[in-house]
């Protein structure tokens, strides 16, 4: 088979799109070539078919192969096409004093949200005018919870039991879970019981990577020396939802998944009221309103913030992170108060999941961000990189946050004077 | 002033970054240019500071000012420096009888997962298998909810009676809410008192656009009317989270925001048997136990699903969306039940928030996917295209829904064997 | 057969305890005979098996028959043996302005908690302090919600729409929901679509009776003409917790059920620091990290409050309500503020489910509890008793939870002082 | 002062009403005579002022004084009237193996709900036909969670870690918690970071009192050991609602609060038909249906059963319970699954909070209630009569839920004939 021919063969769909690239590298035993060429066949009978120039996907092809450590069929994707973009900017430099990140850090933000960059730039602003922001990472650590049935409610009881007592199952369990890894340790096994079920939520430690996939793995080789003690015990799912992955729910916001970071930020109201017109009362209040009062009647169990998730997301995106996982990472509880005349404005992120490696991390424009941030790859201590993009991603959306508290704040001090809404069209253009 | 001099101004920061493209245009009379070589010397200056070569962040610039319709300074990124690039592939083609998508999609996927693309692959091969996916859009509308501040409880209460009948106030509200758009339409405006406060939740049909914008823009025009009339109502901010964006929260569960889209399989266990390698009865369990039971115990509100986020995001970020939209678009309810040895598969998603115009759909990549799906731009009729876009992401999110319920509940029926976790690993590398 | 030998064929378990009544009306033809004597058989039965004396139970016997309209079998409860004693107190007087309760009213509670009364006596001491407690009640309605199944997801959206166009067959509907009636008027259908299923939340306004029994039986009469027009259409149950009964949940927060009330007090600091010995501004701080900050991170959907269960449970209790409805009659959101020295203090309840006549309120200690009130039996106007009994029972429960907060932020002030924790055993024996 | 005069001076509101028990028994040396004369005194001002006769309410009075173990004022309630009387009834026996309750027993239900007692004993018979109902309570602790305010969020988060790694800090707080106690022991101390704040959620066994009083005073003697070394601490409340106190909160589902309870019945389809007449594959969808799907629709955190609440809180009533507790107490996820023509039903109670002595459980027909079961004050071992209440009552609920889903799955089943909803008034009448 020469490549004329297999092109030819797949542009008549006698060959499957899925096993293009490893067809190409029987031909041309080169995987950087195969993963390529994959993709261009495709994007033309996809331009073939739908009659559209697709000149931009097509340049935005980025060989994960390549920059992949390994060399190898397209890791993180299969049957690609090219790439999608998003617009890069770059905010800051932003002053934060934390245990990983510490000085001044610029902040890449792929978004297409006009004013998000604008927004947080004045975010940052008001922030270094104070002096910067702490952050603090509180809690570390990623959660599988595969699901058993036992026999009956009373197995299910002393099965639990004897997991939460750590004794010698435990510790077997324990040996299992962490034989295959140089870097994660089994941190606790947490047993819920619902009749004969029994969600057993495995917490690891990871290192720098996410630690989802070896999270899995790891519980299932646990698992086994659970079986081979109690052989009538079925293992129902690898996972029933109590990780609780992708999805906004509770259990995370209270047990912490990927990483639990605090904020601080101590500003004066001179220097709020010279950036954002507005007093401290005023922002203070509508943390209230807003941020407790209207998101606790609309019912939500984690988003008690303003906007964090436009940050999270942008960040996301740029370094390369599980973009689903935006949906639980942004959980945030936001705080303001005012005390001497200062405003003192905390926000509480219980769950970013995020890797500097493994994944998106690894390659393309991603890795180039991770590096911006100087925690491209694992850290010294396995750790310390995710650490500290986990303090500075909290850091960006606070100051996010406190813009778009500060912003709306002023919609509130003109409404009480007596131009009102005269401004309306200007507040709009201000902010999403 | 020279480009050369400006240029060095910059570099030894003499001029602000946020203000390059509008110096650089004064010089050069020409947007496009300006906002390239903006983003190339703030790039530069990076390198400088990191001392890092950031190569694939430069390549993947893309002008947002020549593709935007306007033609001026970029539109939806401020201080640009290039792009963030995620992989993108095809996945399909997925036969979908919906009532805007009717016939075979390819589906563009942007990711960095392993196994995404793969695992969709095969839920699209059993739901074609199956005769496609049917497809319906229950509700369609934009919400945005300022908070008004009233004299007492007793004026809260009067001021939402009068808008809750729909009399001479709320048609005054209701033509200056439309005065300003061609395309939107106020449909309702729902009172919720908090005390002496109000939530007026302004809900609008707006077309094809994701409509957040022109919401809160026509929702501040219609609060001039109400506080022309009342005085002393005070205007707290244009929305105090009870709209509720970027947050996963149980109103828009309930009373819906973007498209609501219901989706529909009907397939023989022998379909799923020969693709899964697993019964029916095992399926309808497992959706049973881990998107419900599971999901109650961890405490969500709207994440009874097994992974739909990772088709949302993968289709948000490959088509243009506002990503921090992700976390509430991802909400979903997945049901499974067995019926004369059929599955019938069902995926509710109450509030998936889209455009197909505006924003990051207009241009770059993002424009091309929406070529490919036949739906760019505005319908022929207002909110046709992006009532089509919502049912294609809703199917390929429900083929996905799929695999993942069926590829884990064939561990279970493993499991009850006396292999067990014997292929444990593998059942781990065919997901995430 | 005599009542001789029907007892000893009762002791010798020949009988069956619920058949006691009937058979011995056979015999006595007099109810309120009957219903006694089967009675004391089975306390006499029960001492014997026991071998406990149980002379209170027996000494509280109410006659619910004597009592009742009808003088017939006992009414609300089956195998009776005799009354569960609660004590019961007096608070108050409390000043209330309300819509219906305009007044000084003193306030019955039945409670075995050592320190409740105590508790809100001094509340209200400080709401009379102040001109006494604003009440409305802003929504008054009973939810039931039965389950249909449709053919498919079209067919299901089909019908939705059908209804909430108020067209032919919903008019049909309302009529056939409201022809057995003389009170109860159909206020509206809400149709939630679940994939085939809908859930048909049916509001009805039910005069003074509590409504779920009649709103159950008259739903039942409309879908009888929904189904008669599709007879496709199944009925799976007349409930399926959309409604939502006897469970916490956010649809009754956000649309309510039974009477929605709001309260509102306005303190000086003077009168606050007198009763208390606490500044407002403690007592806005606590509110905040308390009933919102708190309660966010615990997890709830509907308790942002510092007490109100206490309160509701006990008046409840007293006047004879469904007690089962006092896990969601419990919902409430508390605000405070500060203002010009003031304290600004509201409550949002958004479902009291009540009654002042049908069920419990008809008889014994709960019809004299509501004469105290004077609100026994229906209303001049339908629904004008049960309100008044709603802004009593609000206003009572929002003296209560003022009193809580300052209670306990006057724990905080001691605290900040040097003296911190010294008399930390007054501050418990103070409150529960 | 003779007690003449006395009653003339409070007629006159000369007295005040909560200081009566103290004058009077100043004459009379004799607190059982105080208080009776007082609750006559103050009913007989309240007949006057209202012009009703309230012969129920004094008929009912209950000194709390002569049947306390100390012979006092009265206990458990200020300003006593009289008592409030709910109707109550005797189902069963109910056949149970807990590890606690063995055997037969006869269920005490106080109501005024028509069919409450009917349907539950329809439940019972069916549960007994199957050879009874097996119970487990797998967790047992009280939790009172105080807040502390740090220095900043780098002080809050070294606190909870030292806390959490239970050394020298622990231990010392530990010890005060358990100095005054003869019988609560510490199980843990669960720090919560917020910002500069931490929740310290102390975990308590208390033996068979509910446990809150003692868990508060003893939290706060811990809390002084932790202010000693940090003086920096501030107490700000000795509770901030993560407690979670009388609100559905989900941290109670998790993390459990009282008593967590398993119930597990196992039936033959024949006896489902023979006594609800309905298959019971209809009873396991409906139970999807309704509390799953329905209820998570509804948005509920803790409501996933049919009706729970009912039983709970007719229990609660007629063993004097903390009526307010029924709030949480009645949170439950209940589960049906056919296997091999079985039925499996499982409830899940996390959070029961309960007392078999103190408070409302040590008079009157409580305590009468409580010996009819068997675990009238404290157990043996501490806690093994409140275990065994708990079970009873997680029972009974059981045996009701079961009811409920049968009655109405029927419901479905006949509406699935032509007859259809023919038979509509008499399922209403069957139930609530």
């Amino acid at each position: 088979m020469t490549i004329d021919k297999l092109k030819k063969a797949f542009m008549n769909n006698a060959v499957k799109s899925y096993l293009l690239e490893q067809e190409l590298h029987k031909i041309c035993n080169n995987w950087e070539k195969a993963n390529k060429l994959a993709a261009e066949w495709r994007l033309e009978l996809l331009e073939k078919s739908t009659d559209k120039k697709l000149s931009m996907i097509k340049n935005s092809y980025v060989s994960t192969a390549k920059l992949s450590r390994k060399g190898e069929q397209s890791v993180g994707i299969e049957q690609q096409i090219g790439g999608a973009v998003t617009p890069l900017a770059l905010a800051g430099p932003l002053k934060i004093s934390g245990e990983y990140a510490k000085g001044e850090f610029y902040i890449p933000i792929a978004t297409n949200e006009a004013a998000l960059v604008a927004g947080l730039q004045r975010g940052i602003k008001a922030v270094n005018a104070a002096g910067g922001i702490n952050v603090v990472v509180t809690r570390d650590h990623m959660a599988r919870a595969p699901l058993i049935e036992c026999n009956d409610i009373a197995h299910a009881k002393k099965i639990s039991k004897e997991i939460k007592e750590k004794g010698t199952l435990y510790n077997k369990m324990k040996i299992a879970a962490e034989a295959e890894s140089k870097v994660s340790r089994l941190l606790d096994i947490q047993p819920f019981q619902q009749g004969r079920m029994v969600h057993l939520r495995f917490v690891f430690q990871t290192g720098d990577s996410m630690g989802m996939n070896s999270a899995t793995k790891y519980s299932a080789n646990a698992l086994r020396i659970l079986i081979e003690k109690y052989p009538d015990v079925k293992m129902i799912s690898l996972t029933a939802n109590m990780c609780s992955d992708k999805k906004a729910s509770h259990i995370n916001v209270l047990l912490g998944r990927g990483k639990s970071v605090e904020t601080e930020i101590i500003i004066d109201a001179k220097t709020i009221k010279d950036i954002f017109g507005v007093g401290v009362g005023s922002v203070e209040r509508l943390n209230y309103h807003k941020n407790y009062r209207g998101s606790a009647l609309a019912g939500t169990i984690s988003g008690f913030n303003a906007n964090v998730a436009n940050t999270i997301a942008a960040m996301f995106i740029a370094t390369g992170q599980d973009a689903a996982q935006i949906t639980e990472s942004s959980s945030c509880f936001t705080s303001v108060e005012t005390n001497n005349n200062n405003l003192h404005f905390n926000a509480s992120f219980p769950c970013i999941e995020l890797a500097t490696t493994g994944g998106g991390a690894d390659f393309g424009t991603a890795k180039e961000c991770l590096e911006i941030l100087g925690c491209y790859g694992p850290g010294k201590n396995p750790g310390d990189n995710v650490k500290k993009l986990a303090e500075i991603i909290a850091a960006a959306a606070s100051c996010q946050d406190l813009n778009l508290l500060c912003a709306e704040a002023n919609t509130y001090e003109l409404a009480d004077s007596h131009i009102r809404l005269a401004r309306g069209e200007n507040i709009c253009s201000s902010r999403k």
